[in-house]
């Protein structure tokens, strides 16, 4: 930073300062390290000035002094964001949403709940089940990660095969426009045609078209019983067959599919404390959760009935059904254990793509004969949603190699198996997002139609490119087109 | 239209003669009747050409030639919308989609149909079902609509409580922009946050952004049993809490909640040859349907188990429970009879409009109340689908009064109305869509910054308004922006 910037910040400084409060302004280095550093270590931030507002209208102030003066605002939940999109220079001032983290009010009759955008996932969860009412959003970082980082990426997770990502759960928001206006979008209406989407159009854009400030989210009935499974399977296809029985078979009752690799269970369990839940190791392995909101229903005999057909059929060849909720959060645990044991396992290189969920079991195939003929022994530790088509295609260096020699073929990997992906119609960011991470990379699949559609809209909306500046729309022509 | 404005007309034909074919340009007044006249004799459009095309490419050739001539385009699917959506005028060119009407695949394992816009709402309905999968999009003119119509208008209908509307069944879109380019967002993805929301901005736009030319639609599995019941109802507010006891007691099995008053039975039974399915008369009646995708499971011990426990606490004063499809069926025409059975019993005053859906009670009453001082003896024939709050709060006309004079008051009643559900935090458009209709009226509802960010999209996407030009969002400043 030059003497001239530095200035421009004090100067910047001193004018939120009046607006937000000093409270809400930290200058100490101790207070900003949490909202600059990023827990994998994949990015470092720098931010010139971190603001924590409490108000949706302080917030607007901000943003109406930074705009004006051409600066740059990144906003920040929980940060634990897979892609870097709350990652600042210098230049930038930091926008922390957790002093906005009440819980508004819920409806049980209207089933929905109004929060504040810096609540935290797992209190939202909290306050719909203390009515009676069910938040469906579920992923790893929930008791850190907040709501409206939740609706600024479309967060998926866990639920999404049956209640949607964070999109279907979305009905109104609040956002603090690129000029410091504040749209009120905040109607829980579950219908409602009078023009375009705003909502949805600033759902998923991790905060480059505005900040969403709070939100009216959906909710279902409470649920009254929960069964998961624990099944090993020949092969990916078994698997889709599988989901497709499970599906008919528990009339739609499946909240959860997740597909698990040999690699994957054997990482866990020698790193991540998980013990095997089968005798025999399988190529496959589906954790699978049905769930009834239906009070004295058992979905056991079902669970039992659609298991015994699979198994007739060749499509499971040993399973295991929970007989507790403790078993049932064990089976959970050896899925939950994949990002810890993968880190212990030394270097990683990961995938977030999805494709139609028929071409799973293509994907799969095309990617680990590519990947392996680029680097025998590499470890393919794929898992993931299978039911939404959403595969984490990690993979794991081969035994013995130098980590960093492993990771610098990141880029070449990624290579390989975006260009798989996007064969298959495929995306390269299922549900993590574009952030800093993959703006280059996503522009590039992009056609030039889409690449100048999503910049139309980043340029109408936000003129002067204050908004997260650099992420998920790369404003320059990509030269890779086509 | 002056001598110059029709030699202009007449080149253009040429053009578009050339680029799509001299098949596809229909010059006979017989040939062009059905797409300028609106059922309802509301409008009555005009055009000075119509096209019907046979592809995206040659669509988007003769969007292209319109384009550079500043010539307005209208689209047209089945032509049943409610709003004026695709009514002409003469310096405008009409675009139907009837020969656009394949379907082009349907996958049972991602459980997706890929379909043309033109295609039949029925016909996408029976080419899923072909496949053992359901698509649950259901509406009164599903036997003449088209997809590309209930995309461009998010169509609602009577399954949205359980499966959502048009919008959250669409996965994949392929567009004809306003400059004639081709958006490719066909993607059969059930997850893919690879940027902004393209899909749902055009989804609901109404043409008015680019017209759509093919989908990839989302599919369930197939319904096994379907029960339906018809429930008197003393209140308002018994409908709502039989509503929330019905999603409990049924594992969120609810696919219907429709709500009908007394005057509204009064007229189906006098003009439309409905029989009156319970012995006396009530304040108000829910048509209530349950379904199931589970084989072999009985939903009827269930419902007769939620409607004791609503008899006994009093939420339902009398019911039925279909003993057979036919009977259920009856049911059924009980609901979609009101239309036509207000046609015939004079004039009507029209609402589509939606609320919290515990507001619904708070809404009926205050309505009611309003529209009953402004003049005595009005008919309230609300229905609806109460469970996503959106009522069809109609008026029918005094006994004897002259219809001519109950219409006059159409825009006032609006005015009460729409007052009473915007102060609810309501929509004054749940599902109908905006068209032409009421693109006014809802503008002037719309908060200054809403107006700016529609019109700030429109002139991103349409600079030169070429696409169903007047219709969604007016480009003018409405005076009454609050």
């Amino acid at each position: 930073m030059t003497e001239g910037e530095r200035g421009a910040i004090g100067d910047l400084a001193i004018r939120l300062e009046q607006a937000v409060g000093a409270r809400a302004i930290l200058t100490e280095a101790g207070e900003r390290e949490r909202y600059l550093v990023e827990e994998r270590g994949l990015f470092r931030g720098e931010a010139g000035i971190v603001i924590v507002p409490e108000s949706a209208a302080d917030l607007a102030k901000a943003v109406e002094i930074c705009a004006a003066a051409g600066v740059g605002m990144v906003p920040q939940g929980g940060n634990t964001g897979l892609v870097g999109g709350s990652v600042t220079t210098e230049a930038e001032v930091l926008v922390s949403f957790r002093r906005m983290n009440r819980i508004r009010a819920v409806d049980p009759t209207n089933f929905t709940i109004t929060v504040e955008a810096g609540a935290i996932l797992a209190d939202v969860q909290a306050a719909a089940a203390e009515r009676g009412c069910f938040f469906p959003l579920s992923l790893g970082a929930e008791g850190s990660c907040t709501i409206g980082g939740n609706i600024a990426s479309n967060a998926g997770g866990i639920g999404v095969l049956k209640y949607g990502n964070t999109r279907d759960l979305t009905l109104g928001l609040e956002v603090v426009l690129p000029d410091g206006r504040i749209w009120d979008g905040m109607r829980p209406l579950h219908k409602d045609n009078s023009g375009y989407s705003l909502k949805n159009l600033f759902v998923g854009s991790e905060g480059s078209l505005g900040f969403v400030t709070a939100a009216v989210m959906k909710l279902f009935p409470r649920r009254e019983q929960i069964q998961t499974a624990y099944c090993a399977l020949p092969s990916t296809k078994a698997a889709l067959e599988l989901l497709a029985l499970a599906r008919r078979r528990s009339g739609d009752e499946v909240t959860a599919f997740e597909l698990m690799s040999e690699f994957s269970l054997s990482i866990v369990c020698a790193h991540a404390g998980g013990q095997r839940p089968l005798a025999d190791p399988s190529p496959w392995y589906a954790l699978i959760e049905l769930s009834t909101s239906r009070p004295g229903e058992d979905l056991r005999p079902t669970f039992e009935g659609l298991l015994e057909e699979a198994f007739e059929t060749g499509l499971v060849t040993d399973a295991v059904v929970a007989e507790t909720i403790d078993q049932g959060q064990r089976l959970w645990r050896l899925r939950e254990g994949i990002p810890e044991a993968q880190k212990r396992a030394g270097g990683s290189i990961k995938h977030d793509i999805s494709v139609p969920v028929s071409a799973v079991p293509t994907f799969i195939a095309e990617a680990s004969r590519a990947v392996e003929a680029y680097m025998p022994g590499i470890h393919v530790c794929a898992f993931g949603h299978v039911g939404d088509g959403n595969v984490h295609y990690n993979l794991t260096q081969p035994d013995g190699m130098d980590k960093a020699a492993f990771l610098a073929h990141w880029d070449a990997v990624n290579h390989i198996v975006h260009e798989i992906a996007t064969g298959l119609n495929g995306s390269i960011s299922a549900e993590h997002g574009v952030g800093l991470l993959k703006v280059e990379e996503i522009d590039r699949y992009r056609s030039a139609v889409e690449q100048s559609l999503m910049r139309s809209i980043k340029t109408a909306l936000d003129p002067r490119a204050v908004m997260n500046p650099g992420k998920t729309v790369a404003l320059g022509i990509s030269s890779g087109a086509r």
